[in-house]
């Protein structure tokens, strides 16, 4: 029987399987892709020992290092369900069913989507999800947040020191962010905020160069360079039943990556860990194989 | 005002560093050396995105990365307390007095050593003092592991998979670990284990070649090619008086990298966050910045 499962190939699963494969686990990989969201992140400076790098090229390294582990791995493959019964962890996908003495579950969370005309088109070409990853690329530029919550205000805060110009485009009445942020956002003058505003479309040639608004009474294009998606992440907790989450359906974890259920770690984007960044997540998927092994020393 | 002064540059305080530039505050690191524990650390194949680095090299690309944001740094300098008056955050030094309005402590940890002729010799040559960053490298090597409780029960617990014979110098009658451990160390073929047994020197030519051990009744050489020194980590935490720690002397920290006292944070080693790695304390340092941020966004 396998001693570990890990749901998930993202930064927090990739290096829960380093760590696993290192200490002799037999272990599987299941994930129906590579690299999670940083394989959709643009320019990377922020994870510390590459200045530089961009999404795609990190997950290769992180694949390769994956590799030369020889790594067990199931991709394209989609968990739909996960059991314990007596000391085995059972996992369900689309495509089987198999079994193991622990379980790290790391599936990540996906951006709440747009669902607009040219979102697909401009992914990482001027639209992106991760203010913090990308903002600093945007340096002089004219750029749009869609969103009004507190994802939205951080990521705006962050825009106003890089760009020449942040429009926030908010669906609802208010702003729904912290108001301290909010009067920050108010009192910078490179900032304009519209509410009850709708983004329709986002527009450009090779890259974003405008979106495409509804409000009440007009429909307007403005020109912007960047176009940052704020309206929320999911988790990818769904198949996760009768594991304790909070209210936004993220695994809850203690310091150890102990879900409620002995046996059953979680680690990284979708567990309810603050802050969700690449290197956070590796750190926690490392944390997590090293309480799994905690876990099986203590077993018969 | 300084917005953070980070005390210590191992990778959570380079990490903590570069967010906080990428976030535009006015910083400070304040750090007796650059690297930490790292820089003495052997070759590291679980730095996620690494296959292969030494601990050397591994810190001169945290230097640069730290470089490139063009981040203020006092090195060679010794924190020797800290102290919170109103809103500020005084920190003394050997050499003077600084203030910010928040600190991040990622001080680190030191390992104790054995204080015995040849361990400066040959440290990083045969001796070392993590495992889990070294172990995979003395496949078919005979190895001995210095220490009786926990730690040291989970080096050997490692090694047994990887070594051709594992020593285990235990200074006191018996071990300390867990008896779970115990008796997986007794029921394998290729650990021996010496209780009240003293290591008083370490011996070899460029590359350890033995120990010398002094038991209740004689004094004898054991050939081994390597030393793992796992007599505990000392964090050093000394410096911040009146700030949360538990009885190991490690810094309490929430899962926002809080302490006790508003505005002073921690990140890594230094901190009671479970399980001691580079990538985990990188992670850490990540998040206390964010932690920072978020702080600072609510002051007027």
């Amino acid at each position: 029987m396998l001693d570990l499962i890990i749901i998930g190939a993202g930064p927090a699963g990739i290096t829960a399987a380093v760590y696993a494969a290192r200490k002799k686990m037999d272990l599987l990989v299941i994930s129906k892709d590579i690299g999670g969201q940083t394989a959709w992140s643009g320019d990377i400076e922020n994870y510390t020992g590459y200045q530089f790098v961009t999404g795609p090229e990190l997950v290769a390294k992180f694949e390769e290092h994956m590799k030369k582990n020889n790594i067990a791995l199931k991709e394209n493959e989609d968990v739909i369900g996960i059991e314990k019964k007596k000391d085995k962890v059972f996992v369900k996908t689309d495509k089987g069913e198999y079994e193991a003495k622990t379980v790290i579950i790391a599936s990540g969370k996906r951006s709440m989507e747009l669902g607009v005309p040219g979102e697909e088109e401009f992914k990482n070409k001027g639209l992106t999800y991760c203010a913090t990853c990308d903002g600093p690329l945007f340096s002089e530029k004219d750029v749009a947040v869609i969103g009004g919550g507190n994802s939205a205000l951080d990521a705006a805060l962050q825009l106003i020191k890089i760009a020449n110009h942040v429009y926030i485009i908010n669906i609802v009445k208010e702003l729904t962010g912290d108001p301290v942020e909010q009067d920050k956002l108010k009192n910078s003058k490179n900032v304009t905020i519209m509410n009850e505003a709708q983004v329709t479309a986002v527009l450009g040639d090779k890259f974003v160069n405008a979106i495409k608004i509804k409000t009440k009474d007009s429909e307007k294009e403005i020109p912007v360079q960047g176009v940052f998606v704020e309206i929320g992440l999911i988790p990818n907790s769904g198949f996760a039943k009768g594991i304790d989450k909070n209210e936004k359906q993220e695994i809850k974890v203690d310091s150890y990556n102990h879900t409620n259920i002995p046996g059953v770690f979680a680690a990284g984007d979708v567990t309810d860990v603050p802050e969700k960044q690449i290197i956070i997540a590796a750190g926690e998927g490392a944390k997590a194989t090293l309480g799994v092994f905690r876990y099986l020393s203590r077993l018969k």
